[in-house]
């Protein structure tokens, strides 16, 4: 006879997260907070009530791999090229700086020295600050009715952009670590990746429209698509070494623009993932959050990456924007507009605690930093738009 | 590093049940038999591509746990009220007949010394065959216009309740086999069982009914229904030792009547389920089939087991619809229709063999007469309506 242990784990994991979500959403911060808290409570840090499981951490995964397809399924191509080159230069800048900055403060605080192995353990930190999460922003701006300005698209455009960026730079981060001692094995393999990954997007989108002309509407699209995006994460780990959420991030770019389909498919991983997979991460994420190893000197650096998260997303957007031409108050808006981090920083955080290269003691630190991230956003953003009178382009 | 190999095996499996349950749809069989084939093909006794691992078991699992909870959510009490008697009769004829024929046969066949151990694995065999699928009869009543007949009504509300005996008797019989040696424990246990499922009930109900006023169309409600139906599996299995898929059904039973969520519960259910549970079920039954085992002897049987499955039914439902006052025609139809089996036989047959009272080797007999028996009944149906000139009341 079998354990059923998991049945239970997987019942307290969703009911938990449930209730937390909705008891910090009443406390106007994201569902995804709650989440992380009932990892962390009902985790091996708090009552120990939960422990992770193999099958834990593959169901984690899984979902985690269903959310990145969603990240790119849902890339409005159409939308990119019209903002374009404006929203590029601001995801560019805004990667950059946190990278550096956030990448920095590891490396002065933990007194590093500047060897190639420590550069890249300070990037993968840094690496977890370099995609924006623009749901709060959304909310706020929707509700100031300053979504439709040109501000507010380039924003949304450039918080696109800066997953792709974000997901490229943990690609190459991922190669870099993933055992191969020669730089050029490593450079020719992430190069090998990306043809791969254009060849596989020629074949692919040409096959799947064929399909879903006929069949858009049908279950066989969506189950395609999940056997695609799951063969696509394998390939991007085992044969290119890059990371798996990188292989299903592209398989849902490659599909965002199957019109028909694109909108049936996103629904049906959405469903499959909110009903069990997420909340597993989620969860996940919490339980390896140990708190015992809480000390002053983790709080201080908590502290710190804190505030270079901040600052250092408003300094490298805001100057994005600024070299595009935009007026001060709005390059503070866009920079303000980009501070708020969440779901894909914590899967690049595991990503990076999976290849050794995150020190699992940060993970508070670095959960802090995402959650106060998440709360300043729509503080600051009002406050930024309401200093230009409440008027912007 | 972890092994990434069971993304790799999902895709297989969600592609090839596709592929498979599609083109067994083209030659007008259920698309189960093309998912059991895949798993035949794919397995070990075919190409060896697929392997059971733990982490597949447990998937499988909870498909069979969820399927298992829409059978319960999707019954309609309001329907069984109506026919009530006369569908809970034929219900009860179409368990015991079938319980009592296949197990017999099962008896004869293999000589088996008539101990109470060898009438317990007689039983599991038997009580394999005791529920219906009615989905096959649905269809085929529909296309010739005979659906919303007396005939067609009891029928469907009597395959609905052979389901709930057919889950009894599972539970009964899974009690048996749990490792408790006194009959007493385990007739108390499973009295429990019940006790239990009604406070529950009673419980549960009013708490979803109250949540469901508000929010019924909320995510919160699919996911509190699935962490329900978990607890309870994990309950009816670890706790009462009957088979947790018995706890499932019931609480899907439970939440049947919270009349505005149903329908949207059941629909999450289906989407996550078809999306990625059920399929790895289906092949986990095809890669435990192992063809190698078939020998003269296990093709005999299964050609009796075939015999004895589908008369068994018809004798059993026909004979319990005639003591309704039903005419011999339309006896016979609501016996025709009760002949074919599926999804619930599939999943008895897997529990059989997990507690160790049906022997592996069967499965390839089991499986056979499941599809022959889904394959006869819309041809036999037809033969039977249409002795009546086609008019059936």
């Amino acid at each position: 006879m079998d354990n059923y242990s998991y049945l239970l784990y997987l019942a307290i994991i969703l009911a938990s997260t449930k209730v937390f979500g909705l008891a910090s959403e009443k406390i106007h911060m994201p569902q995804v907070v709650g989440a992380l808290l009932a990892g962390i409570i009902l985790g091996p840090s708090g009552f120990g009530v939960l422990h992770s499981t193999d099958f834990l951490t593959k169901v984690a995964e899984i979902g985690v791999i269903m959310l990145m397809f969603t990240a790119g399924i849902d890339t409005d191509l159409e939308e990119l090229k019209h903002t374009g080159l404006h929203a590029f230069v601001v995801a560019c800048m805004g990667v950059l700086v946190p990278l550096v900055m956030c990448g920095g403060v590891y490396m002065i605080f933990f007194r590093q020295d500047f060897t190639t192995y420590n550069v890249l353990k300070a990037s993968f930190v840094g690496s977890v600050f370099a995609a924006t999460s623009v749901g709060i922003t959304v909310e706020t701006l929707n509700e100031m009715g300053k979504l439709k300005t040109r501000t507010g698209t380039i924003l949304l455009s450039a918080a696109l952009i800066d997953d792709i960026i974000g997901i490229i730079v943990l690609s190459v981060l991922t190669g870099f670590c993933s055992g191969d001692s020669s730089v050029g094995i490593v450079i020719i393999k992430i190069a090998l990746f990306f043809v791969f990954t254009g060849v596989v997007a020629f074949v692919f989108n040409k096959l799947f429209m064929l399909v879903s002309k006929e069949h858009w509407h049908s279950r066989r699209v969506a189950i395609w698509a999940l056997a695609f995006c799951l063969v696509m994460s394998y390939c991007a780990e085992k044969i290119f070494g890059v990371a798996d959420i990188t292989g299903a991030f592209f398989a849902g770019l490659i599909l965002c623009n199957v019109t028909k389909s694109r909108q049936f498919v996103a629904k049906k991983f959405t469903v499959t993932s909110y009903m069990i997979f997420t909340p597993v991460f989620f969860a996940s994420v919490g339980m390896k959050t140990n708190l015992r190893s809480m000390n002053a000197s983790i709080l201080i650096f908590a502290a710190i990456l804190v505030i270079a998260a901040i600052i250092s997303k408003i300094i490298g957007c805001g100057l994005g924007a600024k070299m595009c031409g935009l007026s001060t108050h709005q390059s503070l808006v866009v920079g303000i507009g980009m501070v708020s981090r969440s779901e894909v920083a914590l899967m690049v955080a595991q990503k990076g605690i999976d290849a050794g290269m995150i020190n699992p003691n940060l993970l508070p630190a670095i959960i802090l930093t995402i959650i106060i991230s998440a709360l300043a956003t729509p503080v600051l953003l009002k406050l930024a738009i309401n200093k230009g009178n409440g008027e912007l382009e």
